[in-house]
């Protein structure tokens, strides 16, 4: 008794970098999941450590395809990705699923439940659920999420999923790390676009209708021709890949195939044309100077000589007696 | 003849911070393009005082509809201008037509001809035409198209156009400094699409679809009913507007001005609720955290250290064998 108690308090044994990283190329999960936690703690002596093994996996990651799956509260996010997870996983595909949601930071952590929202996925063996890092800005999340992929990438995970909650500015950063974006909607009268951001329609590369099941399937078909209209009308990507819509039910699995058939079908498309390499360069270039650009300007808003100045001078451009580049020339010189 | 050979040559007479307020709240037009001169120079010493005309300008200003017009070149922007311009002129508004064009960059100078293509607006009396600076960045441009708007205001222009190409960054740019943004489109198989940048749709809150005379109306009454769908199903704005479509033709007159009455029912709208007023501060706002922000990563780059490195340290980037975030530690490590 009194030893199974001892062992339980006691904490993991702390690992070296190299045991990290073979642990991770080996597969195993718990591994896996400490040097997630190294990646989203705040301690120093922890992220120069998982910088290190990050490094070490990066010549091992990169062989997946991520995909980024948005839908405001409501859409059916949960089961979509428990429905369309299960199918892969059945076909033996390694399923990371992974999420971003800075509205987390209001708890102080991850979303409550999402693992147990997820049932048949978290009991699945060829399953991975890493809910989303607490973190104190997006840009935090967008780091921690993208250094995530590089670890599960590592471990053998050749499918990822990255979820957001597709009401706030996350999209754009998904967007900025996945292959391929998929926007879910609902079947209904206009009200449900409601909580969607502007601008993000024209991200997706495919969007997917749920809830198409017994009532709802002649409202869904009927949006189905809408939104295909509605993306005909968009410019073209450089691709030459046109977005498009899907119907598909988590409930009866109808069409939940078809969804995953575009996110290959479009794959083999930009592979061909080399587009797929090319955008995931262009996204790691699109992030080296993002996290420069954000550094930059966090140094700067945390200099306490600008803080102390900056409400007044911002409270005088707002009332327009102050342009707003004397504004930011003063707030320059102060720093 | 020596007299006036004499006159010709001489420079401009000096006039002081004071004089060129006076000069410009008096309307006067002269002393109005030598102070955007100012504005656009490079000399630190111009800057300067432009800075402070602007300042002592500012309380005069502000009081104008803003209009932003963005179109793919083919699409007849100019002759909408010179349409819808000398329909205000002709109800007695003061009109200010300025650009947004960093294309011109490459020329050294402002696009040739815009004010040859805008006859009648170049010779109306109720018309200023002011052609896009020449600046090495997008935000030197915006930055003095911003300012340029604040001069014309004071100068009593009640009515001020900034027009962009519709297929760059510079949209972003101009939706930030306008009340108003519309997007001319041509009727036609989906070809004239091409162009268009993605996300600009979004941005619009009206599409004028031009050329509607002749041949072409069936198309373009068509093509209404279609981008009318389809803006049904973008999510609404947060003001309560909802994007509409118009059919015009700069050739008869028909429809233009019914665009303008767009403008107009939006404004009564969005003024109503005190979201007119609550926009331009929000983007007082955005200018001046975007011209800290340019500035300090503009710092950044030009530092020689950086420069001797990014190339190197971008390649590994590319190539995988870093990670971005490494990246950007090693960058910012340096300066």
């Amino acid at each position: 008794m009194n030893s199974v108690r001892k062992f339980k308090l006691q904490r993991p044994t702390p690992l070296s970098v190299k045991e990290h990283v073979a642990g991770i190329l080996n597969g195993d999960r718990t591994i896996l999941s400490r040097a997630i936690t190294m990646v989203e703690s705040a301690k120093t002596e922890h992220r120069a450590m998982a910088q290190e093994i990050i490094e070490q996996c990066l010549p091992y990651a990169g062989n997946s395809i991520r995909v980024g799956i948005t839908g405001v509260p409501g859409v059916g996010k949960s089961t979509f990705i428990e429905a369309l997870g299960t199918y892969l996983t059945g076909k033996d595909k390694q399923l990371a699923v992974l999420a971003i949601d800075p509205t987390s930071q209001k708890s102080g952590g991850s979303i409550l439940g999402d693992k147990t929202r997820m049932e048949a996925l978290a009991a699945d063996a060829n399953a991975f659920i890493r809910p989303s890092p607490a973190s104190d800005s997006l840009g935090g999340v967008a780091r921690k999420t993208r250094e995530t992929i590089v670890l599960c990438e590592a471990a053998g995970f050749d499918t990822i999923f990255v979820e957001t909650v597709g009401v706030g500015q996350s999209e754009t950063a998904v967007h900025s790390m996945v292959d391929f974006f998929l926007l879910l909607m609902l079947a209904g009268a206009g009200d449900e676009l409601q909580g969607i951001k502007r601008g993000i329609m024209e991200m997706a590369d495919a969007i997917a209708i749920t809830k198409a099941d017994g009532d709802n399937v002649k409202a869904s078909i009927a949006a189905r021709r809408e939104y295909k209209q509605a993306l005909h009308l968009f410019p073209p990507t450089t691709t030459g890949w046109t977005p498009r819509v899907a119907t598909c039910s988590s409930l009866t699995n109808e069409g939940i195939d078809e969804v995953w058939q575009l996110v290959e079908e479009h794959k083999l498309l930009v592979s061909g044309k080399g587009f797929f390499e090319q955008k995931r360069q262009e996204q790691a270039r699109y992030w080296m100077y993002e996290t420069i650009n954000e550094t930059l300007t966090r140094r700067f808003y945390d200099d306490p000589k600008v803080t102390h100045q900056l409400q007044a001078i911002e409270a005088q451009v707002v009332a327009g007696t102050l342009s707003p580049f004397a504004a930011a020339q003063q707030l320059l010189a102060l720093s």
